[in-house]
C-alpha cells in the first residue's frame, strides 16, 4: 500500500522537530504519553494518526499543530 | 466522558465552514467521501478523527487543514 502524502508530510515534520530538539523517539514518546514504538511508526507514515495524538505530539515538541502540517 | 477541547474546536470549525458554504452534513459527507453520519459525529466531537479524514474534509470545504485547527 502506498503511503498517504499527508501522513508522509506529518511524519517528516515530527522527525525534523524531534531531531532539532535532540530528542530520541523513545524520549518524545515518553513526553507525549504514547507508546515508545509509536513515534517511529508515525515518522514512517505507517499509521493514520488521530487528532488527539497529533495534539499530544505537538505539545511534547512545544510547537503548534499547524507547524506539523505545512 | 468529557469531550476533548481539540475535537470540540475542530468540530465547531467544520460546522462553521460547512454552514457558511450552505452545505448540509450529508452533502459535505458526499463531497469528502465519508459516511453520511460521520460529519455529525465530528461536529459533535464524538469521534477522534484521523489525519487522512481531516484532509478529506478540508479538501471538500476548499480550505487549508490549518483553518480547521485555529
Amino acid at each position: 500500500m502506498s503511503k498517504e502524502p499527508i501522513l508522509l508530510l506529518f511524519g517528516k515534520n515530527v522527525q525534523k522537530y524531534r531531531i532539532s530538539q535532540d530528542l530520541s523517539q523513545e524520549k518524545l514518546a515518553e513526553l507525549a504519553g504514547v507508546h515508545r514504538t509509536y513515534i517511529g511508526m508515525i515518522e514512517r507514515a505507517e499509521k493514520n494518526i488521530t487528532l488527539c495524538n497529533i495534539e499530544k505530539i505537538a505539545k511534547a515538541l512545544n510547537i503548534q499543530i499547524q507547524e506539523l502540517l505545512q
